[in-house]
Formats: structure tokens, C-alpha cells, sequence
């Protein structure tokens, strides 16, 4: 950060997502983290001790906290529109963890009683800060493929969450799928129509709670360009996180990580790169940290935050349409606002 | 060929496909080409002198030759249903390049016609014999990667057909996406439903034409597995084709094709390699030759010859319904049979 | 070949690398196999008719055939010399396999006695004629990578030829290594230092027999060009053959060749190729029929073959210093002709 | 780090390579940086100043304070020894940049004096720590490929460095090879035999001070092992840092390193990776986070360090003889100590 002014931030959750953000901020050279809250407060106490920080238990306590810039929402997605409308009310920025809610009708809500402040709402798509993807859209927006065409994500977990986490988690398209949307629009803002296909080939799990563990949708944007996400809650391989720009004059293709360039050659096969990086965790350390920084900069420089809540807000819409795509087998067109 | 039999073959068409047929057929050490018949004489001629072959005109005097153990057909679309029929009546075992003909009902009525021979009618649905996509195919079917989930596969021509060309190609789906259409009935035989998108990002022609130049199909395999399709009338880095068999153990892909292992590296860029092979008649030369043989195998033991004429109605089964649902923005279910 | 004259040639020896040239004759459109000859007649005879060419046991009786064109020797090392001396006394010319001898004195005796002749006297060099080496030297030719600097040749045969051949052989130097050395003149013709490191390392039969397992050969070239070439008689995963030319503006890089771009993706490992080609006759099965035309071009357009008997001679020349130099510990200068 | 102690750390030396260490102690959750040593005050009190350091023009100031640990020497070749000595003579651990010395007679004497004492000193051969290459070794020790046979080592600077520097550097086997023969002692700790080969093939300047611009260097195990060493002052592709290690039962190969896997497909070349990392800051800044890590723990559990000062002379040896070897023509024998 150029500018010298040292910021202070505060957590809320102090979960799997909470202490990715703990521990970022901790290692940040002009950033302190002052408090984490959580109602669990005994995992807050732990990540607090680890990183510097004061444990809090009741929320109300970073709203009467003097002197501080922002706040970071990682805690579970009922909570969110609450802390997001109170911080926003005592003049916080925030930085909060997709999605906004899972009900369009509560975001909106959000966005309504958000709307008179002017504090920076920073949503958390943190895959638009991975180094790999950020720089084919760099160098796509430089015009290096000419005109975008067509957009294909790949994009699949080593494995299902617990099931109870899919029970709450508003289904497939709005829990996961919804990065790769907003990925899709990261590339190609104005999305006009969704078609999507769900299947369930191998989670009875899942198949029970009316989910499906794999699915197809096909975006178009405005100017035609047609987009495709591959979804799957498994894959043997880890964690698959793959791009392809095709462009009127070439294609740019972000790839998965391997921790070392090391190769392999033996009698079965050669060329063997090792696994990939397991999960989100690895492979989008960096792009956290880098998610931070623009939290951080947009603070202090009050540059418009991005991905912003209206990015958050079109990105579920498009998973509503998806949802709906799924269960009628029709192609839905989304309204403009 | 284990067999010792030496075969005799004629072949209809001597244009651009028809030259494949003929220099594959000449340079076979088992089969002989005896006739090549085309009304434009002269294109049979200099194909003749130069495969060793007898230029003939009129197909009855392929049907007249005493002695032929088959045809291959590489005449224009509107002539392949009836050779067909006149070939299997007079007993020649058939390659007939696809499609079998651009109307579902005329290809239902050759498919009547032709029900009381016994002879081998074999579609030319080249990708099948295609090395990288057959070993795929080979490894799946092994087990390599578990239960086969998704595929995915992608197939973009160098640069649209002359308009001409297009205007009487049945529209995207009948003319190119169909090889993709069998490619996935190869991997995935029953495929219960289409969904399909097109667009128009890039030519005005095709657009005047009411066809699309981009279009992404979804199809769903009666075992949950989704085919994802992507297709474009061009490629600036030449002739895209490759395809992602995703499994509940793991991944097989194949990739598009280099003449040479050559890499280079210098200071704008590193490990590039060289341009892909251009187009069909380069990607496909083995697949070319390698179907030939399974046509001669098929002649020689007796074996049903695969693609078989059921796969093309089946493939045009499929290119009829991405049609529909394209047009109509809903997914089409696959009727049995 | 743009001459339709046809050529008439006759082989000598219907051993591994005859049936290589003679199945290549066969199948070339303008070249005809004549003669086969082997002392061996069996082989000679299964050979021919395989080919359509006639057995003869004496090579007599294919000087006193009329009407040749040249012949092609892949008889023993031992009969190299005098073939090539009877055949080009007879006006015919000459693709002969690697090495001319082994012992310089008769190489250079076979020299002077062929010297009044001027039919075209080509060394089996196959490797200049396989597509990727061929294809960075012409790079390097078109100045694609500036002044070229260093050249790095990796060469390892998957497993020892058995004790009887090494032990006739010449040592790896004179029999292996002596492939890389032309590769490298190829490159850099004019070699002027020779240092080379000899090491047992797996193989008792070769350390009994006096010769080396593993060598290490560096080059100086008249420019300061340093080449490396890294041989071993053994290698897991196949044969491996790579070359990487280094310049002042950039690199090039050869790789080993798979069958299929297909890769594979797993829990353990990912982006797997398969095995490499096993061997010399698959990898090189191109430049071996690329070898024959060049051949036929020479006889048919009088162009000076290459590589020439005097790349012959330099080859040995290098592997002769290279024994040297791992004998004593010094480096080797190569004298001027 | 498991120990909860704090470590007190002090710099000789503000350059670049000092502030590297400076930077990475400052990041590190358990070091304080205390002291930052230089005679050229103004650079060790800004790096000081960023790092919360306190800056001193002294040593004796160093060896003077209170609690200290260890230091780290980033001062020029020319005071390491007096450094090392005083050092260790205080009870300081020390991390000392590669190399100790240029003169094999002051590193003996220096080794004489610090033979009583017990003070972990460390040398800093980073690449050791490099995650590419540790990975290669980790795997090779593991049994991966066998027996370990041959071992191949590119090493090219981005660009020369300046005349002055060269002049300076005792040439580029002590200079530059030396991290490479490090490596080579890495995987093969006991080299018996070294010939070295010297070229100039590009700069007049390096001419001129009786250097090599370009260097091919091979050693011999004691188990039969060959290791090649090719480097390069210059390479247009930036830092060229490979390593393969061949072994009975397979390879293991470590490339060069990308900042994304980001990949273009254009008309004219096709799966063109980016640029390499530049230069050894950027290649290697994970390693010297690990190699100060590494440091700290043998403070903390008493471990002996690795690399130690014995190996340290061990490479100075070998590029002694490597010297010997260039200029000789002779392999030159690695007496046992």
C-alpha cells in the first residue's frame, strides 16, 4: 500500500473462512486486526491469541469499537445481511463472504437499507483475485484474443461438503455454482439468458435432498458470446478450477496448480506432474490475500469496490435463474433492473 | 488383414473426401480400387490414372461390375441414400460418408429399404478411429476412470465453409456438431435428452442464412452423465479438437495434434509450441485409413460394421432435436426408437 | 519425387534394419525393390516375397543384375566397406547403414578407393531425416534463436543390446554415441575438441566386455559452441531421444514422441502422457522414410548426398577421439583433414 | 517453528541479497531482526527502518550486543571469513552467503579456527531449499527412480553481470558454478572426478578478464554417477534453472518456473506458456524463506546445518579443480580429506 495510514479492521467468525482472513490480515504489514467475534467464543479466543487480535462475543462490540475502518463478514450466510446493513450503518466498509443471502428477496432488502451509505460493500468472489484467471481477463481486456467469444469454466470439488452443509447451503447453483457465475461475469457482466441442466450420478445424499451433485449451464452474454460451466461435487484429481477464453483471434487457458514443476517418467507413463492443489484453501491463498489488499485499498483511496454488492446480487439472480432453467427444462431470460 | 482375400472396391465421388478414400483404398497393400465413379467425368479421371483405378459416369456401371466387394460412398449428400439402397440390392457392402442425408424421413424410408439386406453399411463417422479419441475411448471402457460422468467436448472448424456450402449443410447442428453428436454416442449410446444454444458473434453470413456460427449442446445420458458440446465455425489457432472424459476415479483428455515435440522459448514467451495440425484431412489421416480397415474387417468376417446406419439416424435423431431446442429455448427429449 | 522415372534397388541383409528399408521400398510408389541379398537365404526369401522382390544369396549376382539403380546395405558392419566399394565400381549408387567400419584405416582405405567415383555414396544417418530434430535445425538454419550457443543431446536406448552384439560392437562410443556425434555435426559441422567421461553403473556383461555403460561426451565446435550429448544403454521409460539447441535470442527443444496426446488425471499424479514410442524402429519409422526419398532425389537429381561418406568419416572420427579421451583423461583434439 | 523461543537475529550486509534476508526475517512470526550491520551506513539504516531493525557501521557493535543468536553474513566474498571466525568465536550461529571464500587456503584456515567451536554455521546454498528441486531429491532419496545414475543441471543467467563484478568473482566456476556443484553434491555427496570445459561465445568483456562465458563441467560419483553442468552467463528466456535426475527405474525432472499456467493459442505458435521468473530473487524467494528456517531450527534443536561449511569447501573444491580442468584439458581427481 503506498499510502501510509495504518487501517484496523475487525472479523466476524472465526471459522474455516474466518481464520484464512485472521491470518492474512495478521501477516499484512499495515493492517491490524483489533477484533474478532464470533458466538463461539472459544474459537474466536484461539484465533484471537494466534493473530493478535481481542475476542468478542457479541457483534454489538465491534459497532462500539472506536477508531475502526472496517469489518470482514465470515460468518455463517444467515448472518450476513444483519452485519452488512449494521456496519454500513456506523460507517464500516465491509468485506463479506458470498453469498449475500441465499433469499433474493432478503438481498434486496440489503441493498435497499445499504443504499443511502457510502462506506465500500466488498463482496467476497475471491476466485476473481487467483493470479491464473486474473490474468486472462487482463490480457483479454488488452485485446490479445480480439473479441471474447466463448467462455468455458470448469470448475469441480474433490469432494461433497458434509450433507448437512448441502441441506443449508440453497442447493448446487447458489452455493457453488455461483463463483463460476460470477467468474462468467467477471468476464462477460451483461448475462441475458441462463439455460441449465442438473444431474445426480453419484450422492444418494445429495439426490435425497432434491440436489444435484453434477450440472451443466450454458450463459449467453448480450453481445452473443456463450458461456459453459461444468460443475461436479467430486473429483478424483482435487480441486479443478480451469479456464478457456476463446477469443476471434486465440484463446487464453488458465490451468490447474501443481505445488512444484516436478515431472515424472516411468515405465507406465511419463510426463506425470504431481496432484493439484487440494482445495480453495491452497489454491486461493494467494488470491485472499490479494482480495485483501483491494479491500484495503479500496478503503483508502475510496475507489468503488469489486467485485461489489450489486455483483453479489447479480450473481445470485443468475443462480435463480439457473435453478429455475433446471427444474423446467427452459431457457430463462434475465431482467434487466 | 489376416485375411488373404484381396478386396475390390469402387468408390462414388471423387472430390475433396473422395480423394482421401481413393489414395487410402490405392496405397492398401489387400484392397484394390477398381471404379471410381463421378458425372464430372474429368475429377474421376485424373483420380483414376492416379490410384490405378477406371473412371466411370454413371453409377450403373458400378452396379454392373462383376466382382465388387463394396462401395464408398463421397458423393454429395443428396446422392447417398440412394446408393445406399442400390448398393446393399446389388449386394456391396457400404462406407457411406455422413450424414446419410439431411431429412429424418428419407433417412427412415432408406432405412426400410435396405432392412432386408445383409451387407455391412458402415457410416463415416471418421472421429471414431481417430488414435487420441479411440484411446480414450479404449481406456474408459478398461475402467481407467471409474463410472464415466461428464464429457466434454470441443470441436471448432479453421474457418466457416463458403456460404454456398453452408446454405445447403441442414444448418450447425446436421453439418459439423453431428460428428460431435456420434463422438458423444460413442462415449454415451443413449442419450435421452438435448439441449442446445446457438449464437451469432462472428459472420453475417451465416446469420442471413439463419444459421449460427457459435453453439454449446447439453446432452443427458440415461445413466445421469452430462455431454457438454462446444463448437465454433472458426479457430484462429486452427482445427480445435479435443474432448474430456471425466470419471468418478479420475480424468482422461486428448488434445489437439502438432506435427512435431518441437518447444520454443524466448523472451516474450516460453514452451510454445508449434501450430496444430490445419484442418480434417491432416487431423484425421490415420482415422481416415483406420476406418477403411474396419471396413475391409467388416467385409472379410462378417462383423457388423460400427458406426453402423444406426448411429448416423441416431446422430441425426440428435442434430434434429439441438435444433428444436434451439430454436425453441427448451430441452428436447430423445424418443426410443 | 517430381521425376517419374522409377528407380530399380536392390538390399543388402534381410535383418532387422533390411526389413525396415525393404518394407519402405515396397511401399513407395516409384521405387522398386529388386534383389534382396543375404547369405542367409531364408531370410533373404521370407523378406522377398513379402516385398516382391527376388532372393539371392550371392551379392554377385547384384552387380551382375542390369538395370539398377543403387543399393541399399544394412548387411553387417563388416561387409560395409567392401559393398560399398563393389557397388559404387559398378555404378551403383549407395545408402549405406551406420557405422562405414569400424577401424578408420579400412574407413579411410574405402575412401580413397571410392574416391574416382561419382555415384552418390549416402551414410544412414537416420536421425537428420526424423521430423523434430530436422524441424529445430532448420529453425536454427532460419536464425529463430540468434547465434546458436549450446547444444544438448540426450540419448538413452531402453535396455542393452545382448552381450554378443556389445561385444562386436565397436563400444558405445563407436556404436551408440557415434548417432549423437553426427547429430551434432549437424548441427555444429566442425567439431574441434572431444572430451569425454565413461561410468558402469548397472551392466556387469558391458563392464566385463570393457566397455562403458554410461558416457557424457562435451564437444567444442571452431565457433566456441559447446554440445553436450548424455548416452546410457538403458532407460525405464523408453527410448529416450531429446535435443535442446540453445541460441543467443531464444531455445528450441525436441522431446520424445507418444503415441497419443491423451493424458491422464488421478489422485496420485496428473497430466500423465503415456509411454514413448519403445524404440528406434517406432520413433524413427518417419526419418527412415524420409532417409529413402532423400536417397532417390540424390540418384535421380545427382544432388550430393547427405549425410555423405565424409560425415561417415567424421562421425568415427569423434567417437574414435571420444575413446580416447575417456581412456586418458584428456581432452582430444580433433586434427584437420 | 514448534519452540515458542523468540530469535534474535543480526545482517552483515544491506545490498540485494541482505535485504532479501532483512525482508524475510521481518516477515517471520518468531525472528526479530536486531542489527543490521553495513560500513555504508545509509543503506543498512533504510533497510533497517523498513524492517524494524536498528542500523550500526561497526561489527564490533554486532558481537557487542546482548542476547543475540546468530547473524546472517550478505557482506561481500571478502569479509566472510574475518566474519565466520568472530562469529562463531562469540557464540553466534551463522548463515553465511555462498562462497566463503575464494581461496581454498583462507577457508581452510578459516575452518582451522572454527573447529572448536560448536555454533551451527550454514552456508547459503538456497537452491537446496527450492521446493522443485528439494521435491526431486525428497523423491529420489525416497527410492522413486532406483539407483541414481545420471544427473543433468542447466544453470543460465538472464544476463551477464557487470564487467566489475566479474572481475571480482573469482570466475565463473567459483562465481556461478558453484551453486550448480552444490546441487551436484546435493544428490551425489561424494564426487570423485571433475572435467570442465570453458568457452566464449559471446562477450568480449568476460573475454577480456580470462573467463568463460559458457561452461560445461562433468563429475563423477564415487557409485559411477555423471553429472553434467551446463551453464550460460546469458539467456534470452530469463533464469534457466532445470535439473533432471535419471535413474534404473525412471526420471525426475524439475523445470523452470511460470507465474501463472496461463496458456496462449494463436495462428502462430500454440500452448505458449509465459515468461519465466527473471532471475534468482524471484525463482528462489521461497527458498530463502525456507533456508532461513531451516537456520532457526538448527539454533532452536542443536541439528547439525545443511548445508554445512564442510560443504561449503567441498563445492569450492570442486570448482577449483573444475578451474584446473578448464584449463588443463585434464580430468582432474577429488582428493579425499
Amino acid at each position: 500500500m503506498s499510502n501510509d495510514r495504518r487501517l484496523r479492521l475487525a472479523l466476524f467468525g472465526s471459522g474455516r473462512i474466518g481464520q484464512v482472513h485472521a491470518r492474512n490480515v495478521a501477516a499484512h504489514p499495515n493492517i491490524d486486526l483489533v477484533l474478532i467475534a464470533d458466538p463461539f467464543i472459544d474459537g474466536a479466543r484461539q484465533l484471537a491469541e494466534a493473530t493478535g487480535a481481542r475476542a468478542v462475543q457479541d457483534p454489538e462490540e465491534v459497532f462500539a469499537e472506536p477508531g475502526l475502518d472496517g469489518v470482514i463478514i465470515g460468518s455463517p450466510t444467515s448472518t450476513h445481511v444483519d452485519l452488512i446493513s449494521r456496519s454500513a450503518a456506523h460507517g464500516l466498509a465491509v468485506l463479506c463472504e458470498k453469498p449475500i443471502d441465499l433469499d433474493m428477496d432478503t438481498v434486496l432488502a440489503c441493498q435497499e437499507q445499504i443504499s443511502g451509505h457510502t462506506v465500500p460493500i466488498m463482496l467476497g468472489f475471491n476466485r476473481r483475485f487467483d493470479p491464473h484467471f486474473a490474468d486472462v481477463r487482463r490480457r483479454v481486456e488488452a485485446g490479445e484474443i480480439g473479441r471474447l467469444e466463448q467462455l468455458t469454466i470448469t470448475s469441480r470439488d474433490p469432494k461433497p461438503a458434509p450433507r448437512d452443509y448441502i441441506a443449508g447451503s440453497g442447493g448446487i447453483f447458489r452455493d457453488m455454482t455461483i463463483h463460476d457465475l460470477d467468474m462468467a461475469r467477471f468476464f462477460v457482466p451483461d448475462i441475458v439468458e441462463v439455460t441449465a441442466v442438473g444431474a445426480n450420478v453419484f450422492s444418494d445424499d445429495i439426490e435425497e435432498l432434491n440436489d444435484y451433485d453434477s450440472v451443466v449451464v450454458t450463459l449467453r452474454g448480450s453481445g452473443g458470446e456463450l458461456v459453459t460451466i461444468t460443475n461436479s461435487r467430486h473429483c478424483a484429481f482435487g480441486y479443478d478450477q480451469r479456464l478457456e477464453a476463446f477469443g476471434s483471434t486465440g484463446m487464453l487457458l488458465a490451468g490447474n496448480v501443481t505445488p512444484t514443476t516436478v515431472r515424472k517418467f516411468g515405465s507406465e507413463g511419463t510426463e506425470e506432474a504431481g496432484a493439484y492443489l487440494p482445495f480453495f484453501l491452497e489454491r486461493y491463498a494467494q488470491a485472499y490475500q490479494a482480495e485483501l489488499e483491494a479491500f484495503a485499498q479500496s478503503i483508502l483511496t475510496g475507489a468503488a469496490p469489486s467485485p461489489s454488492f450489486e455483483d453479489g446480487v447479480s450473481a445470485l439472480a443468475l443462480a435463480d435463474a439457473a435453478v429455475e432453467s433446471a427444474a423446467t427444462g427452459k431457457t430463462v431470460a434475465i431482467r434487466k433492473n
